[in-house]
């Protein structure tokens, strides 16, 4: 079979690989669609190489079908649609024996720690494994795991029925949050920049606003006649959006840390006083997360077709983290990996 | 009667000045005992030259008894002990609408937008003053007002029974947010490095370390298993506090932000992603919270006698002002104003 290698310094190369027949307790799944995440792209930029062991094989956000089932594995049978909760905690570690096993202080993530989905058959423990239900496209399957990530975050910001929601960037994870905000009840306006993914999430029927061009504090302030936001997601990883996600939230309106800052920025903690917000980060999902995300995929109510802006074969992934590198005209790329 | 006025750089001049009779809805009050807080520190250091209007009567934690009743005015006879709880809220905008009045978008914060209690007699509406317990001394009194700001923020960061609680600061708000959640179930650890407070705070039965001679981060993961605090409080206002403050918690662990910091600092907002920390900030105090405070400082728990350092006569309010700009030896200071 085929499985696509991260070799470090922007290399991918596809080549056969022998497929890892499941040994007890493990799933062998045929992979049909793997998406490509931010992460995906900071491991193929070589920003995670300290962490990285490479040559590696990445991926996890997927869909597939059982292909084979170990020993001692019962519920799965050959030809189940599936996707993986790409988590191996340690079961033993603090946060494990606290409940928090998805913030596992040894981690195991899988396609980052451990050999990922860019490969036609992936073999993976099966405790990570979810039925898909059968009315779900495996395309939209494949978004199951960072719609299961905005599940996550909102369902930790406590978003409700006709609380207005702001989301700083929106990219994947951003357009997917803005979209279960929504359907959660919020009122939910979008800032970002790329003049295609602000048409694309209009298209959508989000609210949209460009803070270059426009003042996002003044709209905010319009909108809630001068109240603030009730919530606001920062998932922009910058200076600017750690800079306004305190400026926007009313009094003891709620933030929510979704990105990924590399390193430490600076925040108005006065406001944080002064107003006394509340902010939250959000790491991945829990499995309740993760089965909302496959309800709502199956509802058929989020427009998860225009979210995937690209399917390449799985021999072509270069080309599709070539795109994602350039910015520009992407939402969200699968590879097709059977 | 005496009062003392702020007159800008520094300069506390004490003086004669008419007492106001009391209005319609409001109270006219005998003040014993007043408190310099911090706040108090910072106008005297022409820290908020920009927000008060000198010169300044100052002046907003104190204690008396009611001398004169304003038309209207039910349920306080002349004579009761009495403390005030200084804020004037709008009752129109955002934050009052929402039930945020202590936080209130155009609040009247007695004793810096409207004249203080470092005087001897005080007249304030009726509905900031409240009763003070037959029982209590009017010393004890004085310090309802710090008192119920660790109230509040102990409430806010949802301490209890069990909880391995930090904070980071032993001045007289952290000292008494910590006396306050030591009654609340959890277990103290206070960071300070001031020498006096560090004795002190150890004579009241609190754990402590001086980050300067000890990791506290290694302490922490002692005392907890490697897990981390339940709970930091920041109470320090200072660049190490905000860097301390996110390496401390476990995982979903809290943060109090009590402190007020001048200028945004850098944050470790990773940090909060990767624990799923919860950061909130807090700010004076609701009316439950005063209420709680009076109840506390009635119970005769807290050894409050040793968190008064020192009693100045008002007419050398100056002195008390020098002794707290110098540190060292000083904990919390009153003024004895009648």
């Amino acid at each position: 079979m085929k499985a696509a290698f991260y070799n470090g310094n922007k290399s991918i190369t596809v080549q056969e690989n022998a497929p890892v027949p499941p040994k007890a307790g493990e799933i062998q799944i045929q992979v049909a669609y793997a998406g490509l995440c931010g992460t995906d792209l900071h491991i193929y930029l070589g920003h995670m190489d300290k962490r990285v062991t490479f040559p590696q094989i990445m991926g996890h956000e997927m869909s597939g079908v059982v292909h084979a089932v170990g020993e001692g594995v019962t519920g799965f049978t050959v030809g189940d649609p599936v996707t993986v909760m790409p988590l191996h905690p340690c079961g033993e570690c603090p946060a494990c024996n606290a409940g928090h096993s998805h913030i596992c202080q040894n981690l195991k993530f899988l396609g980052i720690e451990t050999p990922g989905a860019f490969q036609s058959y992936w073999t993976v423990p099966a405790f990570t494994v979810l039925h898909l239900p059968k009315g779900l496209s495996l395309q939209h399957g494949a978004l199951v795991e960072p719609l299961a990530v905005a599940c996550h975050d909102v369902r930790l910001g406590e978003v409700k029925q006709g609380d207005y929601a702001v989301v700083l960037g929106g990219g994947p994870i951003g357009t997917l949050i803005a979209l279960v905000a929504r359907e959660a009840g919020a009122k939910v306006l979008v800032s970002e920049i790329n003049p295609y993914r602000l048409e694309l999430l209009a298209e959508l029927g989000l609210e949209t606003i460009n803070p270059k061009e426009d003042s996002i504090v003044d709209r905010v302030q319009q909108a809630t006649d001068g109240a603030g936001a009730d919530i606001v997601f920062e998932v922009t990883s910058s200076a600017v959006g750690a800079e306004l996600m305190t400026q926007l939230p009313r009094t003891r309106g709620r933030i929510v840390v979704v990105a990924i800052f590399s390193e430490p920025v600076k925040v108005d903690l006065h406001r944080f006083f002064w107003r006394e917000l509340k902010l939250c980060g959000a790491r991945v999902y829990e499995r309740e997360d993760f089965q909302s995300a496959i309800d709502l995929a199956a509802s058929g109510k989020l427009a998860l077709d225009r979210i995937i802006t690209g399917t390449y074969p799985l021999a072509e992934a270069e080309k599709g983290f070539q795109q994602m590198e350039n910015g520009g005209k992407a939402m969200k790329i699968l590879l097709s990996c059977s």
